[in-house]
């Protein structure tokens, strides 16, 4: 009843990093089984473009329904389980207020400067640019890690905030910014530390030899 | 029984942009009064750091749930009104995606290309970006608008996703990238006719009289 789409093969940089690791690990995190439909050349066509308007993944069917953008495809498996989502509509809020922080005041930062050293990292621009773009990185990182402070997740119990955090502090896998930091370095190692995800990441990877 | 915040003084090209525009339009459409406190020194305190971890408005009380990030607050207005959220589960579902990409697909290229504009216009490596960076909104943009052909707005109706998007098109208002494409031209112009608009963003300007 639950598909989601993966790329049948993206560059190696990229394995692990494709946003449909997001969706697969908040399923497993609500114990929902799926089916994985992969995606090559029909990425481009115009029949994709009606499922995913900018032609990436993942996309997920529920039944009838047709999501796009893995921050609202996480929201929607929340609402299927308090493993995502409190039941309560206070720790409810807080989640979503920190799924749009991780996606909208933390994941732009860090993208910028991921794209500065996997796609520019040769260009006069980008080396004049990139220790500003850290800089900006490191002030919000900062500002995560205070927040977060000695406890275990953002808001006491693991959320889907925490799971979309946690994706986006992922994106800085190839620099030491995020590990050397003394709250997100263990916490990061502790969400994907999570079962759930080491399945979703496990089949993931695994989806690329399926093409 | 509402209350946002916003700031006491920001500079003169920063006016109309600063993101409680947004809350204070979803509440508006959705005709709930709010009470605004405005911030001022306070925004590095500590204090003000456990509303809203990055120092930054809108913060929205209501009742006793505190909420910060607009994309977060404009979606818990959403669940109390259906001027924002359709009602049924599909509407709802579509609407959450669109609100996600306005906020992690589109407005993060759009931003970059702002704060080449507004903070680095005379620096050799926004000089040398400049042309790469327009390129990446010029191809969201394109998809966009693409998606949305000949209706009004992105899912049929007006919800919470146009109400973003459009808040998020409105950020390259200083040129005329978003203005001059046929279909995403009058889609902004709609929008933002809204009389629900035009009372938020008064409302926004007002305040920083109120000093």
């Amino acid at each position: 009843m639950i598909t989601v789409t993966s790329f049948v093969w993206v560059p190696e940089f990229a394995r692990g990093q494709v946003r449909d690791v997001r969706v697969r690990w908040a399923l497993e995190e609500a114990g929902l089984a799926y089916d994985n439909r992969l995606i090559g050349e029909e990425q481009a066509s115009p029949a994709y473009r009606l499922e995913q308007p900018f032609a990436q993944v993942p996309v997920m069917h529920d039944g009838k329904l047709g999501l796009f953008e893995s921050g609202a495809i996480v929201m929607h498996i929340g609402e299927k389980s308090e493993a995502l989502l409190p039941r309560d509509p206070e720790g409810r809020a807080r989640a979503m207020c920190w799924a749009f922080a991780a996606l909208n005041s933390v994941e732009p930062f860090l993208m910028q400067l991921a794209e500065i050293d996997f796609f520019h990292a040769d260009e006069e621009w980008a080396k004049l640019r990139r220790p500003g773009a850290e800089e900006m990185v490191r002030k919000r990182i900062g500002e995560v890690s205070a927040w977060l402070g000695e406890s275990d997740y953002l808001e006491g119990r693991f959320t889907a905030g925490d799971l979309l955090m946690a994706s986006v502090l992922r994106i800085l896998d190839h620099t030491d910014i995020v590990k050397t930091d003394p709250r997100l370095g263990p916490y990061l190692a502790r969400c994907l530390a999570r079962p759930a995800f080491g399945r979703a990441y496990a089949a993931h990877m695994a989806s690329f030899g399926e093409g």
